[in-house]
């Protein structure tokens, strides 16, 4: 019997991730973060509803509203801009939020402590993302080393993340092996009803559609910008 | 001029703590978590009243509440009972919250990334505590990693620890020679008026006191225990 957490923020990721999980494991939790990002209610609600369609034991949703109070990213201040043409620039995007990956880790890992669940799935993408630190490899390797040494002797949990060295439409093409529901999935930084489809993850989305050579779900205002 | 942050439960070790970082460095910045512990309300007033004495830059509290929603500790769950006699247990004690210390220092990453503060400044003990996983010198240097692979390229942050080596009483005598405010600190696990005296926090911490030969200014029901 395997039982995982899978952090799932109702992106495309993430999806995928979570419809690996349900591949491996036999007993799922779902973890969602609130914290202030500019499409939480659309996230949220995908959250619900990828919930209602996997079944975990639990559902859960934390709110990490001091992400934004902290602020220092586009995704969570509403004074700065979300980025429109940056994926091919060597800095790290206004988008990313401060060390966001390790925070959400730390409280699946006080969750896994509690329930005793041996592995948490993690949706980061390390090549094809958008140039978060925390979004590689070495990163999770050394946050591994964090939980065994700061978590109760005798814990076991791995941190997995099955999307990492994919491209986004190789992600694509798990997904639909995987059967995983894309139209309940949300990518879009910056709107909430259509896809905007000419922010960063808008534009990996739809390339990563097109590489497939299959149509995307979810209703964009416009898909001219890939 | 030397940025930090310090992690300020309002407790005996945190407070020494901070006495350091003040000695140490320019630009002070406090930090507090609301986590639903048993104590909250009287450490958060001993956190204003430190910081009141203090005057950092600025002093934030956080709410981490999804840590008493995940549950699993004696500190923040009514039902489980706060160990009177644990302090030569060889197992982790039901007081230890999961993966906390790393949460918290999550958080305080996050803001040091945003304010580019370069120090963090957290009170672990790691040999005359209470066996807790992570207030190990091996966590806190395996959590550096992390930071340097999770945060932004040109991010340089360090942990500082001053009295994780140190024995209680020798925590004592580190304060009273910085003027350390030992009054408006607490360290009780069960009560907000007067210390019970029986815990093991509030074991330890008179201990302590009785070792460097002087009282501890603080209110106690009973002071037989020790």
């Amino acid at each position: 019997m395997i039982r995982a957490i899978v952090l799932l923020s109702g992106g495309m990721d993430s999806l995928v991730c979570a419809a690996k999980a349900v591949q491996e494991c036999d007993e799922l939790f779902f973890l969602h973060f609130n914290y202030g990002q500019k499409t939480e209610a659309k996230e949220l609600e995908c959250f619900h509803a990828l919930s209602r369609y996997y079944q975990p034991i639990q559902a859960k949703v934390v709110d990490y509203y001091w992400l934004r109070e902290i602020g220092g990213s586009a995704l969570t201040d509403s004074e700065m801009k979300i980025p429109e043409n940056s994926l091919h620039s060597k800095i790290v995007p206004s988008t990313y939020v401060p060390f966001r990956n390790a925070t959400l880790l730390c409280a699946a890992v006080a969750w896994a402590e509690v329930i005793s669940a041996e592995r948490i799935y993690i949706g980061a993408v390390e090549e094809d993302s958008s140039g978060y630190p925390d979004c590689r490899e070495i990163f999770f390797r050394a946050f591994e080393t964090v939980i065994a040494t700061g978590s109760k002797t005798g814990t076991r949990i791995s941190l997995k993340t099955p999307v990492i060295n994919l491209s986004k439409a190789e992600i694509v093409n798990l997904g639909l092996q995987l059967k995983a529901p894309f139209e309940l999935s949300w990518s879009c930084y910056q709107s909430e009803t259509e896809a905007c489809g000419v922010c960063d993850s808008c534009r990996l989305r739809l390339n990563a559609f097109a590489k497939a050579g299959i149509s995307d779900p979810i209703p964009y205002k416009t898909t001219l910008g890939v």
